[in-house]
């Protein structure tokens, strides 16, 4: 198995995310790939500063130009923030063959077509999917996924922060000012939020976006941009009176003159739409490509966790760059993390049960004392009406259960002399983050 | 610009879809991948059929061994449906060193341990975003967006026909037997719709998108299945009553004890879900890493175009390994299809118009005039309550305008005597079907 030696540039909250993920788990990361990944030269701006994660100081420098110029770095990864530093150090990364990885897009959006023309001239690739909507791949299937398409239309909210205000106050009724520092508490928004607010943040994906659909480089000129300060709390309720919620929106579009839009402002999406639901911090993308058809993409668009998996996915396709291998997977890679499965009798889950009982006190009682002897507990009981005279329905919702247990109930129920008939017995999903 | 050789085995709807769009696309597929994909050999039944779609009689073969053998085709896409057949294409293209494009769902099921195993010894790679969820990139997600995690739970709507029974069931109160004829009339369901209604056309797809998350190729014995036949309109009606949906489910997690979970069946999900918003024959597939944390996709996850466009997108990227380049992109490639961006003040879009007016009569015929003179065209009026005595609130929805004749018609009608002020001037996006 090969390893390939990381750079990091920058070691904020992403950079810090990235490291420590890298770590925890590297061990499935290398199964998957066949690369191990290690981390070999850190760039940050203030060693003393005292930090959760930390590497170790021998590899620490205060200057990216040792991370680059390092011949044990392979491939350098970019998150510096900021735009001449970052510039410099593609430029020397890319002419000295480095791949570099980034979740730049103020960089991108300003100097993507100097970059890439760069990186082409000299067949060294550059990496971001951390550049837009951080753990949702948008980058990638833009690239990749979506190239039988042409893109009718891009509608999406790639701004965690605005998105967050406006929810808030949508929701909740607050005024713009409480909304933003409720986001400033929560550390949603930075300390400066000028480019949420102002639209711009957006403005880069959107620019990037754009490019990737369209094949030129969206030049800043060409976005229209608009921050979410201009929205007040008299619109957003009156807007909820058309059937309407204000989003922060970036549409991107192509009608029959190849004209290209794009644009960032704030817009009444129709409440029925899926992305009127996408809220908080939330990020969501909708690509209309004229062979693939309607798609969405939906997750954490920021943070330091949901970045770090785009800058890790993208590092591992760097790896196997980096390590010659035209294509290392074949479309399934084994490994021996897992590999049994758990008896369909074992699984966990709460359930829905609907009997047809006899209408009679004591009745309840017989049920519920089999579920408790089972060790099976109820969580609601409904009772609806019924047409028939003799017997009712009889529904129950039950906590987790181990599902051969339940199954055993069920029948020592269809046994009771109450009991006609065990009309249902259904798997309950409640999708909570597990 | 290289030219890549495909054979198509299997000209069905999603064979016939993909010759269509490789056709209608292939001057923007060429400019974004750099080569040029022909086909070159086409398989099918019965030539005589009469088809909407047919290739050059010169191609036509009926035995999938001539795509094969082909010294022309470079890479082979099978879409012929059934076990026998297929498996002995994948043995034999894969000995000749031609990679496979498929969307064969049971095969891999079914045989993807031995496939992937011979796959692996000869180098030769298997692509399959087309076997499940159709226009939705999950495979690719699932390969290499989502590597840096240890997937802790997907769930998904993955099987069209069954989400569209069960969604017309409790959307319209029909039975499962009405629901099922209108899929069948509308073609969402084939004749035979068994694998359909009894859950393994899902578990297949579970089956693959399990064995990508853990690392071991599930066995068919290893998933429980259950069909959607069960579910009765009365749980439909008393789940609705309790605060939740029945919905299609496939649910694949992995526990601390590393024990895997592949369970499709109908659940009861909690109605403010969003999979309990993903209705007819649109699929959803949500995936919880532990680094990216939770994401969704959504889209057409069957039918001939959304099919085609995840075949030519592995038609793509097999024709990169094909032509040896390690990586034929940098990360972005220009083209010359478009290149323009529409000046901002060109856009067309409905807008949300604000007026602060004077109480009196004639006010709302003043503004009226200044928009007619515009040709800008109202869709609605509303005159909220007000506050203030003198002035109130007058809202205009206005209809498809070009946005620099808005912006012109806005600054008019700040002029007027009885407008105190222009309060806000928005966009609306109804984001329809474009």
């Amino acid at each position: 198995m090969a390893t390939i030696g990381i750079g990091l540039a920058g070691f904020g909250t992403v950079g810090a995310g990235v490291y420590h993920n890298l770590a925890t788990n590297g061990v499935l990361l290398s199964q998957r790939t066949g690369h191990t990944l290690e981390v070999r030269r850190v760039a940050l701006r203030d060693p003393a500063k005292s930090r959760a994660i930390m590497p170790p100081p021998e590899i620490v420098t205060t200057h990216w130009e040792d991370v680059v110029a390092d011949p044990n770095v392979q491939i350098v990864v970019e998150l510096m923030g900021g735009i001449d530093a970052p510039l410099a150090l593609f430029r020397t990364a890319i002419l000295a063959g480095k791949p570099v990885v980034t979740g730049n897009k103020a960089l991108l959006a300003e100097h993507g077509a100097e970059l890439f023309a760069l990186a082409a001239q000299k067949r060294v690739p550059i990496f971001y999917e951390a550049a837009a909507a951080g753990g949702i791949p948008i980058i990638k299937a833009m690239r990749e996924a979506f190239v039988a398409s042409h893109i009718i239309r891009i509608a999406g909210i790639i701004n965690g922060t605005s998105n967050f205000i406006l929810s808030r106050m949508s929701e909740l009724g607050e005024t713009y000012a409480q909304s933003l520092a409720e986001a400033q508490r929560l550390g949603y928004a930075e300390a400066d939020p000028t480019l949420d607010i102002n639209g711009w943040d957006a403005g880069h994906k959107a620019i990037i976006l754009a490019s990737l659909a369209y094949g030129f480089w969206v030049p800043t000129s060409g976005a229209h941009v608009e921050g979410i300060d201009q929205v007040t709390a008299a619109d957003i309720r009156f807007a909820k009176q058309l059937g309407y919620t204000i989003k922060p929106l970036a549409v991107i579009r192509a009608g029959a003159d190849q004209e290209v839009e794009v644009r960032v402002h704030p817009a009444l999406v129709p409440r029925t739409h899926v992305l009127a639901s996408v809220n908080g911090v939330f990020n969501a993308v909708m690509v209309h490509g004229d062979v693939v058809g309607e798609t969405l993409f939906y997750g954490r668009g920021a943070g330091q966790d949901p970045t770090a998996s785009a800058v890790i996915a993208d590092l591992a396709e760097a790896a196997s760059v980096v390590a010659g291998s035209t294509r290392a997977c074949v479309g399934f890679t084994p490994h021996t993390l897992y590999g049994r499965c758990k008896p369909a009798d074992q699984a966990v889950c709460p359930f829905y049960l609907r009997l047809n009982v006899v209408d009679e006190p004591g009745t309840l009682a017989s049920v519920a004392n089999v579920l408790g002897s089972h060790k099976i507990g109820i969580s609601s009981v409904i009772q609806p009406e019924s047409q028939d005279a003799d017997t009712v329905p009889l529904v129950f919702m039950i906590h987790d259960a181990i599902t051969g247990e339940m199954m055993r109930a069920a029948e020592t129920i269809r046994g009771l002399a109450c009991v006609k008939s065990v009309d249902a017995l259904l798997r309950v999903e409640t999708l909570t983050e597990s």
